[in-house]
């Protein structure tokens, strides 16, 4: 474990506590498929779609970090969140369905699974019933789980993998830059809230929890994609 | 398909509308062996922690239902189900699990599954993004579906099951006398927001649709209980 | 200042922080007509009907609180809470209108004031944008305050006052011991969210702040209570 | 009152149902006080001060719309609003509160009127008990309110007041574009909850109040506006 990840000390401690499902998540089966070309394409499409739902919950989850932003530095940034996901990372989506003959209203009318609906309102709720920090405690390992992996396969992809616009988003230094960017504000939500020794904190158990679980309903996402279909 | 089902036509077109998964939730392996016995104890011992955890979820629900009320008998009603909840409906859990060993504390600790986070998350969500009849249809399903199972069981099970107790419980005249005054609340909630014709009503697909979630989410949770373990 | 407040030493500082504010609230002239029996009838009246709508919203409020517990016994405190206040002190107030010719559906449908609105949804916002404690810290000047209020006007008011019903209500050993046991919640809360020594947290100056703002919407409460009718 | 207020036979029925107090609102001597150069030039400061902060909340309310929303075009709409309100209309107003002297930070943690507190947080509230439509209902008065009253003043203003770009702004094409993007927005979502119909709908009466609630908290506003100070 690095003592920082992705500018946060906090960010590394959750993804420790995390333990071995962290790395179930990031070096997931569905994950290898992407980097060494095996991953079914008819798994990849409905993992396509079901992210897209995703990403719309997802939205909605960054919305809410807005209503529970306690400065003007984390609301801009989440404001931001909100707009870059629903007009850029979900319009890369919309391009790469299309091309397979899936329409945007098709996508965001398709059937969610059980899967993504566990994953997102798990969020959803950790905004609910806690503040900004619980929020972002539940957001980190999408977020920062992707950049990860994607600067994994960056370094270990096959040439031929037909998923090299997949690694090559997460991989770039856009989603890169995002990550620090986030990570930093996570930094400071967690100072603004905890303190400067997280780890000493009342709370720090439960936001662990927190990353965990979303830790977890990563992993059945990733094993959902791997099933594919519909 | 009955005209009305506990004294609400709304609820019997909901009902009407899950199709076949209404069935496969109602008549799940899982309610059988409950019937017959069949259902391993350990099973059953599983469910009842899982089910523990989301009765704390589903008093939290009938909380946001309070905030959401729009008349006092709604908000009258609901917070009788909070309290109801959470000091009887919960106290007969912990009383049953207490006699095989396991503590209030315990239960309020266990490891959630993901089919009962799931479930319950959904229906936060759906009384977050949408007004009171939105959580009511997704509230609805576990309600009434355990009526029904009740009275099916208590007309059913062989007399040597070692679920009766649990029979007793929803067949009981308690648990079917809030059934049916549930059922009258929200078939007013439902003319208060939606009029005379609720199918006629723009929102009516959307409703039947949280309303066949939740029971997908149901068969899931009835799975979990079959399969049992930690 | 005394060292705890209703047991709890974060309520005294909260309090303590809320300077002069604190008093002009609890010793506000509408409390002042209370005791010596100058406030007009007709203004109590008034206070009356508004009183019963800020009550249906500190209901929600609970209810709020029950939704954002993060323990059993937050949730068994606010359940009970949300329980206590629709079916008792609203009830009070019910009784109290109706000698007065005033029916429940009237009280309910009132015409609400700006100084009530503001004062309550401000404490549902902060329990959507923050965690239980803050939502606690916006609560608290109302529970502790008329608690204070109760105990210095069961001392100081003349016999002959036509709101010794009111005192004795605030005063009595149900409410008084009411706000004990919530005082200890909210010690017990502040100590698993900001540790041992709440005003080294980050967060002490804005939970300070919330607590603060509701202490001046108590007063404002209170000046609407004192001009009176409708 | 014509059929359609920016394209919005539902806003236009709202706006009627307003009465007395839309014509309060939209003529208040505030307004006048713009057109006629009679606002004394610290009460528009204070008044900038506020509508700041005031903008926070109003950038949450559309995050919560975000959160709320249940099709496509309703979401980017309202995840475009959060952007445009965080990034060019606040950002407008930090320009010109630069030039008197106050830094944006300073702004944020500006002191906020209690006019302004119970006008925003009875928005959030409104999201938050009810669906997308209650809150827009709630948003719609400042939204169409200040678009109307752009081009009243457009229109009758003298050259020489001091307020002139504060006209410019709101008459201007783009502010009145998004006015009528966000009517067509306004009316599809009516249209999907409440049907063609809008007022033979059981909530229209609850619609009404919301909005026409949200318009009395608009006067208080300007009141605020005009009465000036810290």
């Amino acid at each position: 474990m690095s003592a920082t990840f992705y500018s946060s000390p906090t960010l590394a401690a959750w993804r420790h506590a995390a333990g071995a499902d962290w790395t179930r998540y990031t070096n997931h089966a569905f994950v290898q498929g992407l980097g060494d070309g095996t991953l079914p394409q008819a798994s990849f499409h409905y993992y396509l779609i079901q992210d897209y739902i995703f990403l719309t919950h997802f939205t909605r989850a960054w919305a809410l970090a807005v209503v529970k932003s306690e400065s003007l530095s984390e609301m801009k940034l989440a404001a931001a969140s909100v707009d870059a996901l629903i007009n850029h990372e979900m319009q890369l989506h919309v391009d790469i369905c299309k091309k397979v003959g899936i329409s945007e209203d098709q996508l965001f009318q398709a059937e969610e699974s059980v899967e993504n609906l566990a994953y997102t309102r798990f969020v959803m709720d950790a905004g609910l019933s806690g503040d900004f920090l619980d929020l972002m405690a539940a957001l980190a390992p999408c977020i920062f789980g992707y950049g990860e992996i994607g600067l994994t396969l960056a370094n270990s992809a096959i040439p031929s993998t037909p998923y090299q616009q997949w690694i090559d988003t997460y991989s770039g230094d856009e989603y890169q830059g995002l990550c620090t960017t986030l990570g930093n504000m996570i930094e400071r939500a967690a100072l603004s809230r905890i303190g400067p020794e997280p780890m000493a904190s009342p709370r720090w158990t439960n936001l662990c929890k927190r990353f965990h679980m979303a830790t977890k309903l990563e992993i059945n996402f990733c094993t959902m994609g791997l099933r594919g279909h519909e």
